[in-house]
């Protein structure tokens, strides 16, 4: 019998069971403080204790984006070990912040699958839930992967493709308990925008660019335990590159995003996103935001600005995305939509 | 008077003297991130305070190869600055876990001695003793090197060659207080084997692979407050090269090893290592492990199992080890022999 | 409107602004592993919270230089995104030391203004203050930055180059509550010289080199949230290179002045500090202190020591610092002049 982890083939997935992520994780100071080493993160609820708490927060919660790459990494397992492509996210919500001292575990439940016409592969769709010692629920998006067949005579299972939202209502979206932007210090923030100073179809160009190392990309992939073999072995692809974990293109974009987006403060819904083209050490990153909606909160001074989040390599053209022929460009790296929560 | 440390030769060493090693530590919840971004451990009862709550201790406690770490690297100035090869380790045990918030020093009894027969150099044999800010022990482990004469006609001290044991036995080993498996979650856990799963003599290769950067084992060897030039410093070789600290290819050999013994938690104790070849940058590390013995303990559901850990380059054999002359084959870098505990 | 932050430009600043910088800053444990990681730190009151205590401190305090470093990058956004250089530090304090837990912010007030005479750039001299979440300040230094005008026409300011002092005196220094060395412990420390075995006039040479890699110096300067471009994209110069902080270079040098200097404890003043040449990515780092001065403190045991900390290149020639033409020689890397504190 053996001993390691061959990872779930197609034909193992059942619509409607609930896989438990092995190896739950307590957060610290120490994450936090590898979150401002490996990314060039300055929102300040997540930098700063007394600005977290003028907010309403009990203290400064660990980066949205890093609890998401935790959640993340325990799924890859049991989800992704044999996937071919990791092909997009719908409905994710953060549902509670994470403050150093928590643990977090992770379940997924198949709500959807579809074999492809090759015979060979086939679509698993997950909805993975992050939740604390406490049971609460602290984060919740659907996945859907490409993923081999172990056994290519195996029986296709019914097809089962679940309706998706195209993105989450500002209805939807979970307001941490408490949030308060009545007393929003801009000046400390480092940014002087509030939700009104933006329009719905603006584009940001954010400017600054970041080289990416080796090292970098592989301290962050397994800082979140997330063990997929072709973003650390080096003999894994022909090429001899390492893939980069699109998680870490999500969060060095989202923090290069602060240089025009500093007030876009709490990452509360995930719509979509895309892992455009594949990303390699020595790539230089650069981003770009476009506003897609607004809208208010029930919370004082609390907005929520809906926002595509585009990286790409350096070089693309400006507010580069898709081509004639409605592909990404091949600079492009990552098209994310989201929502945060931005002072009115 | 020279103000920086020269180190000590081998005719400074005296039988039964004690040293005590400078620079103490406080370790946090930081060190615990770090080793989770240098290593890909993924060992539940390390990762989770619920989960090692669960097994009987207070918390999540520091990894047992990080503290040997720490431990080790305050004896390099005093011990192996100027050792040309560091020859063994023997009887180490780990005596308490080592939690965040703990402050640990060292000392070293030198307890052997033996000129080398070219009159150049010779063989120091110490029992290193890790200890807590209560002046608890927490490790011990014996450790010979090899060390240069400062001065060539420095008179032989008498030869005194320590008797070690070759393995440590079960009843050897301290298990750590209050450690209680009855309960184990195997799926959290990330494994479903227990040790009667497992049969002495059985191989088990770790499948996966990690390719080193500069930067990564540079940041663990100084997190660890080890000194030995070679690690740092690319002018003190002649080929340019420096030389992977023997300690981070065991952490990151024992990680790998998660994916087939999940379950071997604790380390316990250390019978023998040798540190087989060089490791350098660019190197992909796999490793293997082979059980050698098995015993049962005092604590509910707590089993030891013996395990060889075996790293080797991308490219050896598999399960490669010795060539048919007795030498290490040229890809293989570790060979460590310890006892870890297991769910029975 | 431009919603990215385009710098100030030399016009922009008015003589007696107080400028707030943006983005607070709460410490943990894990800025301090990742100092202990970055760097080869080894001094034992910013290791070991029971050497701190047993010094009269309530724990171990972030490294001096980690708690500029923070306060440094807080500026940049507001000083330093424009300018072409760096050119200098004067009368630098550290008033408290700064705890885990504590949360940093910054201000600047423009103390004086030089425009050069080629009418395109000018000189902007700057008095940083670090204050903690209780209002008090930790830290208050002179910064001196030549910046690039926005608009070449715009008026030239009236000149004001304030008086700077060329050195602190002991005096002026302030010596963290509580301290004392009346106890202190040299074995533990690493060093068996108090201030007494040093002369004014000695030259020590710290004997070790490390070798940089970007994937290190870039963690660093992210970790203090200091977002000048030139330091992370790498096709922001011509040549394809990345300017390695200053900062980093400092951290680097004092971490090796441990090997000599064990005992120069606490970095209370910086007097003067020059970046005398650019350092890059495979440098080899060497470093050498001379000592200035020395004085007593009304603390127990507690001496202050002035001393020249330079760092220069492999390969440069021993205490390398100026040519015959009194200009900084091609390897020297750092030149800087410090107060610190260690046991008479």
């Amino acid at each position: 019998m053996a001993k390691t982890n061959p990872g779930r083939f197609f034909e193992d997935y059942r619509i409607g069971e609930v896989i438990a992520h092995a190896v739950p994780r307590t957060v610290s100071g120490g994450e936090r403080a590898l979150y401002h080493a490996l990314y060039p993160a300055r929102h300040a609820l997540y930098s700063s204790d007394e600005f977290a708490r003028a907010c309403g927060l009990d203290q400064s919660p660990l980066d949205d984006l890093a609890a998401f790459h935790i959640v993340f990494g325990k799924t890859v397992p049991d989800i992704s070990l044999n996937a071919v492509a990791n092909l997009g996210y719908a409905e994710g919500r953060w549902l509670k912040p994470v403050y150093p001292g928590d643990t977090l575990r992770a379940t997924s439940q198949v709500i959807g699958l579809k074999q492809n016409s090759n015979g060979k592969s086939g679509v698993v769709w997950v909805r993975t839930r992050g939740i604390n010692q406490d049971d609460e629920p602290v984060l919740d998006y659907i996945r859907w992967v490409m993923v081999r067949k172990g056994d290519p005579n195996a029986d296709a299972p019914d097809t089962l493709v679940p309706e998706l939202k195209p993105a989450l209502a500002a209805d939807d979206l979970v307001i941490p308990e408490g949030l308060d932007f009545a007393r929003y210090d801009f000046t400390l923030a480092g940014g002087l925008h509030r939700m009104a100073d933006y329009a719905i179809g603006e584009k940001i160009d954010h400017v600054d660019g970041v080289t990416i190392e080796e090292a970098e990309h592989m301290m962050a992939t397994r800082l979140w335990q997330n063990t997929a073999k072709v973003h650390f072995d080096a003999t894994n692809r022909e090429d001899g590159k390492r893939l980069i974990y699109g998680g870490h293109v999500i969060s060095l974009a989202r923090a290069l995003s602060f240089n025009g987006l500093a007030n876009a403060q709490m990452i509360v819904g995930l719509n979509a996103g895309a892992h455009a083209n594949p990303c390699f050490a020595g790539d230089t990153l650069r981003a770009w935001s476009e506003v897609l909606d607004m809208a208010e909160t029930t919370h004082p001074g609390v907005g929520a600005v809906r926002l595509r989040l585009v990286a790409m390599k350096h070089g693309a053209p400006a507010f580069a995305l898709k081509g004639e022929d409605g592909k990404y460009l091949p600079e492009v790296l990552l098209d994310l939509d989201y929502w945060a929560l931005m002072p009115i």
